[in-house]
């Protein structure tokens, strides 16, 4: 089964953005995952197409309408034969902040239906009345939902069954045992006076795997204690 | 001054992405801000234009070599009349978490330099010797600083001067006094049933600011209690 992503924006031109190269790029070629974009302002119903409106209580910036919103989010689950039950996603900073953890789990499913807010926000009752869950790419606010959406896409689609072939079997990334990544090295053996750490061209490989065990978590620990807690 | 965004990458095709569109492409348009992207293969010395070599010490993956990368990064600090002293910002999954306090630094700022990994990762002397600033924009792995860099970078531009004219005055963000945002409600009064707080409909300012501010603090004590640490 493909995975398969379903987008609803007022910006479909945005997709597949740099989606369309490298790794994710090729796996989209090859079908090993899919991507549809629907366009929110195809639901609206007055002639202007108006799918915002001014905020209850006042205050600048728009409001996405909820029946708008919720009329297109009904059309792809009418249409979703392929792929039922897949989780709605809103991308907004309120949301739950993306872990690793969360995005193996997305990968290991049939596919995502990601709604991108864009002006103030939406109405909270559409994400009420739909159960969206509202995911957070990072503490900081961006223009709309869209490169939070094509953020994590990437971050799922790499983990996808074939897409990175071997370039992953084997590799320690970040998160994956809630440290940060141990320090990197390649040739020249010496860089500007700087050479590599001897444990690394000793040949020891066990003196090799205790180093960047103790250097992920000293590096984890210096800069993300937070990631440390209840280990 | 315009803000001026320069990228080291080995995909320059990714770039600007979805940055070419909506608020972020007219601005760029307008000139705004500025985007150049510099491909760091141009920098490599053989004939096979190599970038990468097996990390020392063993291990899947490749590491980005450092003495092509440090040439990549001094061609554009000599290059750099327009704009000198910009931070050198490395994404990576292991740099400091990107918020919006920095991402309002970075606007206040002439520009940046975005140095975009791939790969297993980029060799720590090069980080040491040119004093990258490693930011991550969440707790996920990429496929490449790429998207970390177009994420950053739409923060960063809906913020300067002029990008959003008038549509951000005024308005409260996520973030901005470390909250969460309020629920937002619009017409119709209502949906499905669920009618807009009474509150906002009151017409009474004191009141819709009280009941504003008491809800984004509960969101944020329900969802993100870590951001009311120390508060």
């Amino acid at each position: 089964m493909t995975f398969r992503a379903t987008i609803l924006t007022l910006y479909p031109e945005m997709f597949p953005g740099h989606l369309a190269f490298s790794l994710a790029g090729k796996a989209l070629e090859r079908g090993q995952w899919s991507l549809d974009t629907m366009q929110i302002r195809d639901f609206a119903e007055d002639r202007h197409r108006t799918v915002d409106d001014t905020p209850a209580g006042g205050g600048a910036g728009m409001v996405l309408k909820p029946d708008i919103l919720a009329k297109a989010i009904d059309n792809v689950s009418e249409g979703d034969d392929l792929a039922p039950g897949r989780p709605r996603l809103l991308m907004s900073p309120r949301g739950k902040p993306l872990t690793q953890e969360r995005v193996r789990e997305l990968a290991a499913g049939d596919g995502v239906v990601i709604i991108c807010g864009r002006f103030e926000g939406v109405d909270q009752r559409v994400i009420d009345a739909r159960n969206l869950e509202e995911v957070s790419i990072g503490d900081y606010v961006l223009s709309g939902g869209e490169p939070a959406a094509l953020t994590l896409l990437d971050a799922v689609v790499r983990i996808l069954p074939g897409v990175m072939g071997n370039a992953l079997s084997g590799t320690h990334e970040s998160f994956e045992d809630g440290l940060l990544e141990h320090p990197h090295y390649t040739r020249p053996q010496v860089f500007e006076g700087r050479e590599i750490p001897a444990v690394l061209t000793s040949g020891n490989h066990a003196a090799i795997e205790k180093w960047r065990l103790e250097e992920a978590k000293k590096l984890t620990a210096e800069r993300r204690p937070d990631l440390l807690k209840g280990k």
